[in-house]
């Protein structure tokens, strides 16, 4: 008899990171070399603790609507694991291993995840334990380094651009009336997200006329002259704005609590298009509309990308067939082969090189005023929001799958 | 040779008011008695500045994605029509309907585009013009008068329903995080769009526990006490708020610009909720998140209610079979026959009746503390949001159609 596999998710959601969960989960299940495959209830503390679920006694058709449910359908944390290796948790953590017969851990997250991945991964090798633990990425931000993209990033890139269009079909539909629209898009330090608004089009148009990325000094005057400038030449201009962006000092322009920081050290980021709003109210003209999707641009999984979501699986199963292969302390990253047509290859990136590391957009990516980007950021994020996934619907609404039995019996004593 | 069809659209934007149209189109198309079918470019307005466009010398392919298209496909405008029927802006009219050979003007919008129809029907027929003037509806608001539903609202509560759901599996997967979530829908003086929320579930449970209406009184101590409440016994509590909740005063709570009406006197709404998270924040609980679709809830064709979609096809096309009868000054408007199955009836309303009256919640479809819907209410709108659209996707975003060409040239001299 194998060993049991545990797959555990954290970090902020996305529309596929249950599709990763199922890719891990069928190729788990098609391997010899493994029993059963449990899940942990809310990350690594839900190792910690020894919360888990058999996955392996799921219906199949539960299975298959937990791919097409956003967010994480494992439940999610935020927890940080000690720098020092000798700390009681990393001893807890392989003792629930050891209880349930671990061989492999997979967990699917982002930057802090991967960071949690690699420490797991050198205790094991520092103690001699025999449990394999690789990384599958996620992140909507798509600022992990050492991958081409990220799973997540084209689906919130596909809500975004999707909503960006039918909201200009709205604002244009009133030609007459002058209107400054504000996008505000997530992406923390990076501008992925806000530079994928650009695939949105009205008449074969770009509609965002100006793109502010975290990459690109942010500076208030002049973000207000660039609006005047299009408002001199047009009735409508569509500017969209990162929640990141910085100013000279390299500071975020705006927080909504300036003086909090989440347990990562990230500043709580969010509501700069409303406070931009108010300063073109002020300084440019009354009638201005604001469009934040908010938390709903991260799970939007009625509009995923299909290329997203295959690949969010393909990183799921792989992960899962590089420790088969004996290989571990890796992410599956990807590595694209080209855009015409669109290829990409699975690999394994060590995961010291994909902890920690932000991947922001390559400066030549960015118009020279800074203020949009240009035709090589679109042709890389095109290939990653193509296709539709028919999602299963209940009633009228999407038929979401909730994970939370059946329950594995613990064998140790309570965690504290 | 018959006469000539002239559509319109006007007021807000939906994501099957398109629909309408091309249902109207159909029926034109299909009849004898019509010769060719135009389109004014933004509404009333563009009928006095004869801005024309020739809908049957468009490809068909275009008009089926015009069908899917969200908002006015025809551009709107909010113009009101004088109360002086001798007003020189009803000459106007006419003549542009005389120099093309208009003998059928449909008009398609909310309360006050039917108070434009029931005008220009009146003065038709003051006037002896042999040109017939019915309305279709559309109104993501659902408050017109005389109509068991409105096209348009099904759509839109599908839309925030959804979305709701993805947020719910979102802040779900941190169990362990106490959290006030509100979320905030249009709808004015009608809380139709709010209470449809109540459709959206989480493990076969209604994830709205608060649902604010302006059909009840809205009191700040009252709704922090309901949240306070609910804290004390669960880790997330959802609230959703219409944006024309009111006061025991009747007027509206909140105002992002108090001052302001629009031309129809209706005052500027939305913000509610980030002035309500505000209150929470400050009494109650730092983390506290919003959700605000705002212009996105009522453009979302991606995510249309096939029943809403087919609806707003039936009401445009037999809109135009009422006219081709010879009823004119008429509503095209919905009877429920039954819920189970659902069955619904298109029969002509008087617009004398249609316009200018909102309609709201039955009292009785509100629970008795005021701060939710019952099974009456979900009952109502459950059959309204069933059903997909397979729409038309192009580079992995909506295909999307705009209709402006090709132009007809005009005849007569500017109107000034």
């Amino acid at each position: 008899m194998g060993k049991n596999v545990l797959l555990a998710q954290s970090g902020g959601p996305t529309a596929v990171i249950n599709s990763s969960i199922v890719g891990a989960f069928d190729a788990a299940v098609k391997s010899q070399g493994v029993d059963k495959v449990f899940a942990a209830v809310g990350g690594i503390e839900g190792v910690l603790n020894e919360q888990l679920v058999d996955l392996t006694a799921i219906p199949d058709e539960k299975i298959r609507r937990l791919r097409c449910t956003p967010s994480a359908g494992l439940f999610s944390c935020r927890h940080v694991l000690p720098a020092d290796m000798e700390d009681e948790e990393y001893k807890r953590i392989f003792e629930v291993f050891e209880a349930h017969n671990i061989g492999y851990f997979f967990y699917n997250g982002g930057n802090d995840s991967m960071d949690t991945a690699m420490k797991l991964n050198k205790y094991a090798k520092l103690h001699g334990y025999d449990v394999r633990v690789n990384g599958i990425p996620k992140t909507i931000d798509n600022d992990l380094f050492g991958t081409d993209h990220c799973p997540g990033f084209g689906s919130a890139a596909k809500c975004i651009a999707t909503t960006l269009q039918e909201c200009a079909h709205d604002t244009f539909s009133y030609p007459n009336s002058k209107t400054v629209i504000i996008m505000e898009t997530m992406g923390r330090n990076a501008g992925w997200l806000a530079g994928s608004a650009s695939c949105a089009r009205y008449n074969g148009k770009q509609i965002a006329d100006l793109i502010y990325l975290p990459e690109a000094v942010f500076d208030l005057d002049r973000f207000l002259g660039d609006i005047n400038d299009r408002l001199s030449q047009q009735t409508m201009v569509y500017a969209v704005v990162s929640e990141g962006v910085r100013g000279a000092d390299g500071k975020p322009y705006f927080s909504s609590s300036k003086n909090t920081q989440d347990k990562f050290g990230h500043h709580q980021l969010g509501g700069l298009a409303a406070a931009l709003a108010e300063e073109v109210k002020k300084n440019i003209i009354k009638r201005v509309k604001t469009v934040n999707l908010d938390i709903a641009q991260r799970c939007a999984s009625h509009i995923m990308s299909k290329v997203d979501h295959d690949e969010a699986y393909l990183a799921g199963a792989r992960s899962v067939e590089f420790a088969l292969e004996g290989i571990s302390g890796v992410m599956a990253a990807f590595e694209r082969k080209s855009n015409d047509p669109y290829t990409v290859d699975v690999v394994p990136l060590d995961l010291t090189l994909a902890a920690n590391t932000e991947k922001t957009i390559p400066t030549d990516w960015i118009n020279k005023e800074g203020n949009n980007i240009n035709e090589k950021f679109t042709e890389y994020v095109t290939p990653l929001i193509q296709g539709e996934v028919a999602i299963p619907y209940s009633n009228g609404l999407p038929d979401y799958a909730v994970i939370d039995e059946p329950v594995i019996e613990k064998k140790l004593k309570p965690y504290s």
